[in-house]
This record gives structure tokens, sequence and C-alpha cells, in this order.
């Protein structure tokens, strides 16, 4: 069993971004963006409306507040600032997804708030208070080894984690940086096997040649460019091919 | 029995707005900024949990999107857009409300865009399908005579109507514009001695010296100043001598 | 001799928009976003230089603030600030074709605005003080009989007007409204053979078949999408084969 | 010969901020918010007027762009985005300068960024090359040490110094943090006296009473209180009475 999930919702105004409706039919849970680093009331509400009626399961992509920066800046806001900021998104997130007929069943903090959570421990506690308070029954979705889901755990708050479908691993298991040989994939097919691997043998090769450990329970793909809706079918494809279920992590 | 309310939590960012604690010893409804002509997320908590403590129910005052002009200037916005920015707001404060053990009980429409909806008929639907869209058994608070009340009457929306303590009446019943003789008043004795007779009587002096109808769940009080302040704290005494129950309109 | 006119440098962070590269290559007179309704302020540089580098006069298209509607939607703004508005980001966009090594030679109102200066007298006056003020030698781009060029005149602004190549006319000769028959026009090479007609004979065929003139010291073209490049692209040639010199209106 | 400065034109929109007209009274050299993090077109022009009506110097006050945070938090912006921000808010104020009869003269960043470029290279970098690329004639003011005033030394950029009256300094010429016993000074009369010995001696007594060398070409004063009001008055009075000349280090 895994879930598939993806940043959807990322339009603003009028700038459109990503085939969001290819997405859906291939995903099992939506992080739909709250209108801080993309997405405005109108494309949220369409998008969740989109998820609701395809049984995909809703999420808060929540981010700094940096609409020109598209929330890949970390800013040093104060943690009790940015609980507030945190709790507002999902509260607005969740509007849609209630008026659509369903309701906001995880959290997934985005970009530069991703990357800082993973070891800035201030506003990673300011993320499992925003979630905690706003609604315990939430699941909180993240990397791997990052700080915020060990404090997730500590205060009861229910975590989720992730590998990326189309990023390259380190031997000790991180993220390959970008620009470094290896760090981004394109070859759909091989992919979608390292994805099948992942699932079902809990391993992935590493850009060393070595085999890691990866635990996920999601996997991230992305659909921003054709290639990319072509990829993420091409794993949802090859685990369905390889027996495994696709389902959606929190419910 | 009568309602007062007033505009709360207009704040943002490092500026102060009004005297909020002094107001909120006042009034029994709060009008409070969500983020869209004032308010930021910080706020927004911050004053509901404050009048979450006082009691005081919480009115979500939603914006056109317009902080540089604090939703005073008309915006002629979609109307499937505005419902979206509207329920967007909702969430977004009702999220606030909740974590401070209340809810959200009713909307007041902000602005240049309370004024539109007097008589636009559909930026006043889009407010309607909002209200009825996110939660019908919200309240809706609006100018007696404006067309958005007819309208949720008629979609099966509870309205209430107010009255403003600081501004006088044209012999037909509406304001009289700002910049006109008598169009505000800065005497807190006679102003509170006026709302005293429209509660009493459903009466009030017109600009003209005529005796007018004024209909009115609640007044609607300022806390943008001490003399403001000031001008509220005599209205409430006033009618609390003159047997007046205070109490909300929404609960 | 005929000006070409497009709006470019309208992405936003993250979010691209058409194909600026290709439409330098076609237009003498490059509207460029200021960022007020899209463009940003490293968007904004890299079009001026873009520009500049080809020779492409620069224009300042100013719009309201309102990013979130593209300065599509009507703002009642007070004309002072409106005029400050204005003034503000043509001096951003002056700052970025100086560093360029040329300067800002003109200015167009976007959207909203442009609509509202055809007949809104307070705006249109709040843009021609805006330009006086700024700098008098800046050229005024808008619609023929659009009162704000009328006052432009009077104040001793100069002004240009233009034509919109995949447009129908209205009898009148002002333009088909957006949805109704003939409004907007899609085969390149009947709109070539339409500027050709115009720039040679100042006259266009109406909706109705009826023939017009039409004045215009420049042609509107764009490049938001593949197709619309193909039409700029071919009236541009067009109008070079019938032997029409293509030069900027200001320099 | 020192120069006393002040932040200003820091309201936005609806919400004021300090008393400008007191505080033009008594700096000679004014710090207008450009929009970033405070300021809009409207109160920059207005700011720009008074100050060119006094005789005031006008200097940009650049910000990372978060008016939510006053320009307070760090935001980790790329180089060449920050350089075209600062650019944009640079050629934006020279405009409300120059329609006011006078022209920027200098540039001193706010807030984080300013703190930022104490030590952050890459962004001290970006500012050096914005000023240079802007107009090298422009003056970059900042905290003595800075490596941004390294960085504009070796770029040919001129730059000058300043001191804060009302913070206490520690014994190695940096400022005390806020917070810390004797961070902010609040007397009046001292922080005046304490002035006077900076300029007429070089020196300041520390926070551990030593006697400790500081190095300002400016002063920086506050006008957001009454308090500050007085205190900005108070300094200028005790250096006119002790002979110093008050004068803009940028003309």
């Amino acid at each position: 069993m895994i879930d598939l999930n993806s940043d959807l919702g990322e339009a603003f105004g009028i700038w459109p971004m990503g085939d969001d409706d290819a997405m859906l039919d291939i995903v099992t849970s939506a992080n739909v963006a709250c209108g801080f680093h993309a997405g405005d009331p109108s494309v949220a509400r369409r998008t969740c409306a989109a998820s609701a009626a395809r049984g995909v399961t809703i999420g808060a992509h929540v981010s700094y507040r940096d609409l020109a920066g598209f929330g890949r800046r970390f800013v040093d806001v104060a943690p009790a600032e940015l609980t507030a900021d945190l709790i507002y998104q999902m509260g607005a997130l969740d509007a849609m997804a209630r008026i659509a007929g369903t309701r906001l069943r995880y959290v997934k903090p985005h970009g530069a708030l991703y990357n800082a959570i993973v070891h800035h421990e201030a506003q990673a506690m300011a993320v499992v208070d925003a979630v905690r308070t706003f609604d315990p029954e939430l699941v909180l979705l993240g990397l791997p080894g990052a700080v915020v889901l060990d404090l997730a755990a500590e205060a009861g708050v229910r975590t989720a984690t992730e590998a990326f479908a189309d990023r390259g691993y380190l031997p000790d298991g991180t993220l390959a940086p970008r620009g470094t040989e290896g760090a981004v994939l394109h070859d759909a097919e091989a992919v979608a096997a390292r994805m099948v691997q992942l699932v079902t043998t809990g391993t992935l090769t590493a850009v060393d040649g070595s085999t890691i450990h990866v635990e996920a329970d999601s996997l991230c793909t992305h659909g921003d460019s054709p290639g990319a809706v072509r990829m993420a079918a091409a794993v949802r494809e090859a685990l369905v091919a390889a027996g495994v279920g696709i389902e959606a992590f929190a419910r």
C-alpha cells in the first residue's frame, strides 16, 4: 500500500500552473496551496472541488507568506506568528474542503518551510503547534528524519513520511542537492521502477550506487510539465502492475 | 434588547488600530477583520481569543482584497471570485474562533463592499452565496433596506440590521453623506440619548429635525479614537440605565 | 509608418507569461508591466534589458494595484492616490530602463484602468497628472476617442493612439464587446490583411461589413500564446511586404 | 559637523506611523520607506514633498519585500532578485524626490536587511550592486564595521556610518542586543549628552562603563512616539548648544 501525493492548486490569478486535472486522476493525496505561496481563493475552491469529486484526499500545503518568492525563500518569522499564519491557511483551506463535501485531512509544509523544519526546532515546533491547535486529528506529512516529525510525535500529532519520485538520494538517505549529478531524474520508466523497488523492498539505489533504506508512506510526484505528468502516470502504472495498492495515507 | 457591535482586529503587522481591549468591554458583537482589508493571522487570533474570553460574539468582517485601500474602494470583482474570497476569509476567521473555543456566528461585509451590496445585485448575491455555502446558520448583518438582505431572506439566510450610533440620518432613513451637515455626530451624551430613543421607540431625529423610523437589531459603535471609545461606553451606559438589555443578536 | 506594441514582462515570480523574446523580435514598442498587475522587479529588469538590446522602445504599462485580478477589475481609487500609484510605477520602470541604457518613453494604462479612462474623467485626469508630473516628455498611448487623450492634449501631454489587431470593430469605431460575434479574430492572415488596410487606407471593415475610419499610431498585438505570436509576426510581415515602415511612435 | 537621520514615511494606507512633520523639523536626512516594508506611493510622495520643502535630504529606506513583517524578518532572497527589488524601490522613491524638486541622495537598507548585510556577503554585494547600478553617486549609509561598507568601498560606492542615539553599546563597539540591560535608552537628556560626547570626542560609554570609540557620520533618531520626538529634539538642541553644526552627510 502506498499513497501518491502532488502539489496542486498552484495557479494564482491569471497565471496557471501545472495540469491539475491530469494529476488528480493519478494521485491519492492533493497538497493544495493555501494562498500564501500560490493559489488564491477561487483556485483553492476549484481544486478542492475537483479533488473531492475524484475522492482524492485534501491536504493543506501551508507556506511562509511569500507569493513573490513562491515560498521558496527562508523567512525568519517568529514562531508565534508562523503558527497563526498556518492556522489561518488551514482554516481557509478547510472551508474549501468542507463546501466540497469533505474535510482537510493532512498538512504538508511547502518549500523553504518544509526544508527549514527538517532542522529548525523553533519553526518546527510552531508547525506542530499549528496542527495540534487547529485539529489534532490531522496528519503532518514530512521528510523522514525531520525534526518536525519527532516533535509532532512527542506532541501526539500523527505523522507520515514521503519519498520524492524524481529525486536522487545520497548514501545517508538525504536528497542529493539540486545541481549535483543525479539529483533530478528524468527517465519516467527508470523512476517508476525505482518507486516499485522502494515500495516493495524499502530500498533505493543511491547516487553512488549503494543500496539504502528509505521509509515512505507516500510518494511525491509532480505535474508542472507534460513530462512530469507522464512520469507520475508511469509511477502509478508500475506500482499497480506490481500489485501495490494505491491509497491515501489519511482518510 | 439590543446588540452593540464594533469593527475590531484592524491592526496589520506593526501598525496598531483602535483600542480593542476597551471596546471588548463594551460591545456584544465583534466584527473581526479577516486579513483582506485589515488584520493579519496573528491579530485575528488574538482578537478572537480576547472576544471569546469576554463572551463577545465573533463575526467575520469580510472585505474586498484591498489592504492598501483598507477595503474602502469599490472593486468590480466577478461574483464567483468574490464568493470564493469571502469563503476563504470566513474559513480563516472561523479557525481563529474555534481555537478560542467558540465559533463564527455572523458575517458583516466591510467598507466599500458593505456599501456596494446595498444596491449591487450581483455582488450582493455573491455575498449571500458565500454565507449560505460556508454555513447556513450564520447571520448576515447589513444596512436596513439593502438589497443583500432581501436576497439573503429569499435564500433562507438569517439577517440582522444595524444603525450607526455616530451618524446622522436623512428623512428617508438613509445615512446623511459624510461631509454634509450633521452627518457625523461627536457629542457622546447626545449620541447616547439618540440610541436610547432608537432602541426604546424605534425612532430617531433626522438631520432636518423630523422624526423617522429606524429598524436595528444592533448598534454600530467605533473604537478607533479615545473619543470613540468614550462615546461607545456612553451609549452602553445610557442603554443600561434605560433598562435595555445588551445582548448579542447571534449566539 | 506604423508602430507595433505588445504587453510584455507579465510574468510574476515563478509564473511565466507569454513569449517575450519572440515578441521583442516583432514589435517596436514594449508595454512593460510595472509590478501592480503583473511583473516583478526581476522580470521588469530583464524585460527592459531585452527591449533595450533590440532597440525596442520601453513604455510603462501602469495599472491599478491588483495582482490578484491582473488589473482587470475597476477599482474606485481616489484620483490623488491613483496619480501617486502611477508615478511610483513609472519611476520604478524608468529605473529599469535607465540601467539598461535607455529611458522610459511612453505610458500605456493597463486593463480596467485603460477602459475606465475612456470615460471616467477624474481617473483620466489622474493619469494625465501622473504623466505630466513625472515627465512631460512622455507620450500617453490610449484608445482613439478616450477622454484621457483629450485631457492630455489640453494639458500639453503628447498622445498616441492604437488599434487592436485581433479585435473586431463596431460601425461606430469602438471595439466589439468580447463575447459578441466577430469580437475576437483568430485568422492570422486575415488579421494581417486588415492591418495593412488600416495602415495604408485608414479604414477597417466593421463587424457589420461596413467600412469605417480608424485612427492609429500603433497596432497592439499579443504574445501570450503560440498562435498570438504567429499572428503578430504575420502582421509585421504583411506590413513590411506592403512597404510600410515599422517604427516606434516614441523615441 | 554631524547629520541627524530618521526613518520616515512609514505609514501604510490607513495606518499612520510616527510624527513625520515633527521629525522633519529636527533631522537633516530622511530615510523614506519605499513600499516594501512600509510606505505606499501616496505616503512616499507626501514624505518626499515635505522633506524637500524643509531642505531635508532624501534617502531610500530599502527593504526586503515584507509588509506583513515590516521588513524585520530575514528573507533568504537570491542576490540577483534582491538587487532588482532594491533598484525598483530606488527608482520609485527617486521619482517622488524628483517631482518634489530634488533627488535621491543616499540609500539606507532597513530592518532585517540592514542587519543581514553586516555579515551576509552575498546580500551585501547585492546591495552594493543595486546602488552602483542605479546611481553611482548615491551614498550608502550603514553600520560601522558592516561588510557591506567594505564591499561598497571596494566597488567605489561612497559610504557613511551612523550611530544610534537611543541604543547602548557593548565594549566591542557593537549594539547591545535588545532585551539586555542598557540596550535601549529612554532618558532624553542623558541621550543628548551621550551624542554630544560622541560627536565632539568620538567616544561613548559602553554598557559596562568602559569608554569606546564610535565612528559616525550620522546619528539615527526615532520619531514613532511622543517621547521619541522629544529625545530627537533634545539631541539636536544639545548638539547645537555644544556648537556642533547639523548638516546632511549627502547633498
